[in-house]
This record gives C-alpha cells, sequence and structure tokens, in this order.
C-alpha cells in the first residue's frame, strides 16, 4: 500500500510506499551463462514474473496471460513485483494533512532476454526496438485516467539503484505533474524562444559537444550537477517521445549507446541514471539528461540544492573522447 | 580553482570545483586508541591541518598562526584543506552563459579533540560548547563581505558523504542565497501565519513526535522523504540560531543528541546527514533536517524529485522509540 503525500506547506510529493521495504535488498549474482536461472529478468525464467504487459517479438506486441507466457522474445515489459504505485490503489486519510491515494502504474522493461546483453553491446535492429518500446509505453500509460506524468528512467548499477544487473528500464506513470518540470515549463512559457533551442545553438560544434548526427546533439553541459553528466536534444524542437517517427528514434538510439559506450569506456563499471524529460506541451523540448553516480550529494547538496562537481564538464569531455 | 555556475535558464546553480578532486577518495582508517597518528583531527596532530581559525579551549577563543598551533582544546575550527569555496577565487569568464567567481568559505569544526568520540557520548557541557561554536562561526560567516548564506551541516559516516571518520561538522558561507529556501521563503511570505508554527502545533504530542523539551520538538515529519527523517523544531519561532540563548542552544544540543543517539540505536552504523536551514527575516522559522542515509535517490527521484520511502514516518518513530 502506497500514498502520495503532499509537504506541509510546499507543492512537493513524496511517496511512502511501505510494500518496498520487502524487496531484495541486494543485486541478486547471476551465471556466466546465457540463461541464469536465478535472474527472473533472463529467457526461459519467463514464469518468475507477473504476466508482461507487453511483449515484442518478431515485430509483433504480444501480452502474457495468467498460465502461458510468450516466449522467444525481444523485449519484455512487466508489472514491476514491488510496485511504487499501483492501480488498484486503495483510498487513504488524514485528517491534517493532503494525502492521496498511490495510484499510478510501474512497469519494467527488460531490453534483452540475453543476462549479458547491454546497451553498448546492441545492433542498430535492437536500438530502433528499445527506442520503439519507449514510445509505446510512453503513450499507452500517459492516455491512462487521472495519470499526469509518464516517468521513464534507467538506473545502470547497483550505484545507481540497480537491485537487478539484467539490462533494463523502468517507467511509472504518477496521477500529479512533477514540480520539477512545471517549474521549468512556467519559466520557458515566459520566455521568448525555447532555451534548450538556444543551447543547441551556443554548444554545437564547440568544445562540450560530445557527440552529434543529423537529429540530435550529446553535450557535457554548462551547468553539470555531477561529473560526466551528458544532455541529448533532438535538434528539431519535438516536446514529447510521441513526436519522433521511426528514423528519429533510431537516430535517438544511437546518442544513447554512444552516450553509454563512452561513458563506460572511460570510467569502467561506471553507474548511471538516465532519465526522459518530456512534457505534451508545444513550448516543451524533449531532453534525455544521464547523471553518472561518483560521488554522494551530501549535507551541502540537501541544505542548499547547490551541488558541487569536481570534474568540469570541459574536462569531462576530453576525457571522454580521449583526448586526455 | 572553483567557479559557480548558473544553469542555462533556471534560477539553480553548481560549484565546478575541480580541485575537490584531489581529496582523499575513501576514509582514511584510524586507530582505536585516543590519539590516532594516522588521523589529521586528533589532538596531537594539529601541524597536519591548517592554521585553525578558532580554537575554543577551557571557555576561550584563540586562533593558531602559522607556527604555532593551539593545543590541549575542546573544538577546533579549521579551513577545509580541500575547500569547494575560497576567499581569495579568481576572477572566471565564460562569453556565452552565467558565472561568478568560487568566492566563499569553507570551514571544518572538529567536535572533540577524541578520535572515538561522538555526538551520542557527549556531555551536556559538550553539546552546549558544540552548539555554542555553531551559533558563532554562522555569525562569524554570515557577517562577511558579499556573503549570502551559510550553510552548516555534518555527514555522518561514508556514505553520507564523511570522508573521515573523526566527528565534525562543516560550514561553506557562499555569495548566493541558495534557490531551495528562497522559494521557501516566498511561499511563507505568501502565507497568514508561520506554516512552521502550525507544523508544531499539529504534530505535537502526536504519533510523529519522537521528543520534546520546553524549547523544541523532534518528529519524524509527514512528509518524511527518506526512511527515519527527523526535524527539529523551536517551539517559539525564530528565524536564526543568532536568535538563541545559552539556554536555547543547549536545549537543542539535547535534542540533537537525542535524535542522532536513538537512530545509531535503532539501526547500528547508520549514516546521516544534518542541515541547518535558517534565514535572517523575520518569517522564516529556524530548523534541522536530519535524513539518514539507506537508500539511493535513482532515476524516478532524479526525473520527478519525488522521493519514494518505504519507511512510513509513523512506523519509523515505533522503531525509534522501541515501541515495537
Amino acid at each position: 500500500m502506497s500514498e502520495i503525500r503532499k509537504h506541509y506547506f510546499l507543492e512537493e510529493h513524496c511517496i511512502i510506499a511501505s510494500n518496498r521495504g520487502k524487496r531484495p535488498s541486494a543485486p541478486k549474482a547471476c551465471d556466466e551463462g546465457k540463461i541464469s536461472s536465478s535472474c527472473v529478468f533472463c529467457h526461459g525464467n519467463e514464469d518468475q514474473t507477473p504476466p508482461a504487459t507487453a511483449v515484442y517479438k518478431d515485430g509483433e506486441v504480444l501480452r502474457d496471460n495468467d498460465d502461458q507466457r510468450v516466449t522467444g522474445w525481444d523485449i519484455r515489459c512487466i508489472p514491476n513485483l514491488f510496485p511504487v504505485l499501483s492501480p488498484d490503489a486503495e483510498d487513504v486519510f488524514h485528517p491534517d494533512f493532503e494525502t492521496k491515494k498511490g495510484y499510478g502504474f510501474h512497469e519494467v522493461i527488460v531490453e534483452s532476454p540475453l543476462h549479458k546483453s547491454r546497451m553498448n553491446l546492441f545492433t542498430d535492429n535492437e536500438l530502433l526496438l528499445l527506442m520503439q518500446v519507449y514510445r509505446d509505453r510512453v503513450m499507452y500509460y500517459q492516455s491512462k485516467e487521472d495519470i499526469r506524468y509518464v516517468s521513464l528512467f534507467k538506473n545502470w548499477g547497483k550505484k545507481a539503484g540497480a537491485s537487478l544487473e539484467h539490462t533494463h528500464s523502468q517507467l511509472i506513470a504518477i496521477p500529479l505533474m512533477p514540480q520539477e518540470l512545471l517549474k521549468e515549463m512556467q519559466v520557458i512559457d515566459d520566455l521568448d524562444r525555447c532555451p534548450y533551442c538556444e543551447i543547441i545553438e551556443k554548444e554545437s560544434g564547440k568544445e562540450r559537444q560530445v557527440f552529434e548526427n543529423r537529429d540530435f546533439i550529446v553535450i557535457a553541459p554548462f551547468y553539470s550537477k555531477v561529473p560526466y553528466e551528458l544532455w541529448i536534444l533532438p535538434r528539431k524542437h519535438t516536446s514529447h517521445i510521441s513526436g519522433f517517427d521511426d528514423r528519429l528514434l533510431h537516430s535517438l538510439g544511437k546518442c544513447l549507446k554512444f552516450a553509454v559506450s563512452r561513458l563506460d569506456a572511460t570510467i569502467p563499471e561506471l553507474a548511471y541514471n538516465y532519465m526522459l524529460f518530456q512534457i505534451e506541451k508545444p513550448n516543451y523540448h524533449f531532453n534525455i539528461k544521464i547523471r553518472p553516480v561518483t560521488s554522494i550529494a551530501a549535507g551541502f547538496e540537501k541544505n542548499t540544492g547547490i551541488f558541487i562537481n569536481p570534474v568540469p564538464p570541459e574536462l569531462a569531455v576530453e576525457h571522454l573522447l580521449n583526448r586526455k
């Protein structure tokens, strides 16, 4: 049972999710082979998870049912066994404070049937399919009743919060718009032109650019909160992943692969989170932020919200592109 | 050399502090005895740090000088060897983006000469002295030219960002008011009455109260971002630590000791951060927030700013007070 509690007087929320206490505390060790008998995300172990909500197989989208699971899949979307929010949440009530029931959806996107696979190794077709799945699943949950935001993110590595090492992304659909995005949107709405378009103009082809193709650029942003932070921005102003056709999705997948491959090559075993930021409003500019985990946000950050970053992005680029 | 960079278009800042890269990456192991030859904070090793800016000894406040260090001290305030900001920062310039030089102060408050000491073991006199030092040092830096905020915090435990285990607090004086506090202040200014005074009214003597004395209450807040989060609030509306006389400081110290002792007794070796939140404006209500580190803020938190807390504060109180 979860509930969404509002701050006493600020427009901030937290989720009290008591059932999450039960989830495995440490990543399970998996075998070296292609099928790991202990990993619930591996192919062959489909019956160890709840029925999949969407199974991508040979260009088709299928569903599991209670007593039969689709096998031989490419990508498998399953409800999280320890969901943060749930579609059948019960009402909660606290006489003195604002709260609402923990309604929402929490899905795991298992990106490959193979335990040892990782984005660095994905083929072009695999990249395209993963991006298509991102688009499909975000749009699917976005259309659900009372859902205001769909958070799509990936935790890679224990230090970034991944509790299982088999490559996967997660999606949490929530019944409110996050304050962070609302705040950003308010600022953007007051500006004459899109500030992300301006960032592209200023950073494109300059010292902090890490990668580019026809459709996207990848930069180590001037304002980098953490070492080796990377942003991926579409050149053409687009608000939401639903605005990308397959060519653009393919292009986006290549940027992501380049980024995580370079991070991994530069600092082996680096843990990171990446998150899609998007709003279905014309003024917003879709972006992906990749935040590696190299240090701890400590008392100063928690007191001021100001991050201390010991690696200037200009130096990070030198490292990432092997120039130094 | 550090610099303070502004976000491309939001009122947010980060500090690019390249010299911090040099700081020790792992806590140094120290001897079991009273004096650890390897710990720079231990008494007897005064010459291994920069000269102290303030040394509290037998009721007096002294200073080191370059070639002689005060020994036999009770509390010692020293410039951080790897400062995030520095009083002699040099100008920086980026043609396209907003930035300012890394001007500020970064001080370590070594809370005891003894390596094995910790707040749980402090006597009443030691608690009072530490709170007096907090007040003194905050006021000292608050009066420095161009300083807008003095962040005082403690990182306890490796997971909370403490790089040395000898008990210490830190103070970073910065040339800007943190956005988080400004935002809070704006909301407070628009309200008819102080929302923290209202919290005290609503939480006092109720299920989420952990401790109280004549002057303060300690609560596990209804809105708890992390497991076992605790807030300390003065009953009498006071904006800033400069408003506390010695009796109140003593009372505050006792609350802090109670809180960290209960945290430590409930979850041995628990890491935590505590931070003082204060503004020298009559409407603000001084508070200390203690945030234990039990899990990782992962992709969802970084995408939405919404924290997932698996331990409801009501349950945390049961644990902390040994009721369950």
